[in-house]
C-alpha cells in the first residue's frame, strides 16, 4: 500500500504482460463497440485501420487489468478521478502482447478532502515492439497516511 | 452517415438506454478491474465508494455501446483519436439505467490528412436520475465528403 505522502514525481512502475488475440478483440467489440473494424477481418481490411484492431476502450480496460496486477498499489485502491489525456497512437492488433509503464508526475493534498489527495500519473501501454498503443494521463484519488 | 462537412457546433444526439446490474458490474471487474469495491458488496461497503460501484472503464465501455447504437454516425465510424477529458463525477450503481447525450463542440479539417478531419464532442453519460456519471471530451477522426 502506497500512501499519498510516499508518492513523488519520477517514480516508475512496470507491469507484467497480457496477450491479445482476435477472439478477445471480437468478444469485447461485440459487447461494447460493435463496429465492423473491431468485429471482422474482411470488413476491417477496407477501413481506416486496414485490418482488425481492438477497440480503444478494450485497450483501456486491458491497461487497467495490467495496472491492478502490478506493484502500483495506492492506498484506498486505484481510483481514477479525472483523465487529462487519453490517446491511442496506434491500433492494438491480434497477436500483440501489452504491458504498462506508469510514471508519477505529481502528488498533492486535497484542499477539500482531508486525509486524501491526488496523484497524477502517465500510464503508457506498449506493444511487444515497445511502441505506445495508449497514453493516459490520470489524476488518482489516494489516501494519506495521516 | 454524417460527413465532416455536415458536423457543426451545437448539434446534439441522444442515445437509447442500457440497464446495469450487479452481475454485469462484477463480470466486467473480474476481467478488467478486479478491485474489491467493484467485485463484492461487503468489501465495497467500507471503501471510498461505500457500496458496489462499476469500474469507470466499464462505464466508458457502456458509453461506447450506447453511442454506437445511437443516431450519431460519423463517416468512417466512431474513431477516437484523443480525449481531452474523461471524468466520473459519481459512481454507477447496480440498478442504474444509463443513456448518453453527445454535443458537437467543434469540427475542423486536418492539415496533415487530406479528406479527413476532427470532430470534437462532449459525450455525457447520465443515470436514471439524469445525473452525470461520466463526461468525455473526445476528438474523433471523421471522413470528409470531398
Amino acid at each position: 500500500m502506497i500512501y499519498l505522502e510516499d508518492f513523488a514525481p519520477g517514480q516508475k512502475y512496470v507491469s507484467g504482460t497480457l496477450p491479445v488475440d482476435a477472439a478477445a478483440i471480437k468478444a469485447f467489440a461485440a459487447q461494447f463497440d460493435p463496429q465492423p473494424f473491431h468485429l471482422d477481418e474482411d470488413a476491417a481490411r477496407g477501413s481506416f485501420f486496414a485490418g482488425l484492431a481492438a477497440s480503444g476502450w478494450h485497450t483501456a480496460a486491458l491497461t487497467m487489468r495490467l495496472l491492478v496486477g502490478s506493484g502500483f498499489r495506492p492506498a484506498g485502491g486505484i481510483i481514477g478521478s479525472r483523465a487529462e489525456e487519453l490517446k491511442w497512437p496506434r491500433p492494438v492488433r491480434p497477436g500483440d502482447e501489452l504491458h504498462v509503464e506508469t510514471e508519477v508526475l505529481e502528488a498533492r493534498t486535497s484542499s477539500s478532502r482531508p486525509g486524501q489527495g491526488f496523484v497524477k500519473c502517465r500510464t503508457t501501454t506498449l506493444n511487444k515492439n515497445t511502441e505506445p498503443v495508449q497514453v493516459l494521463i490520470m489524476n488518482l484519488l489516494v489516501q494519506a497516511r495521516s
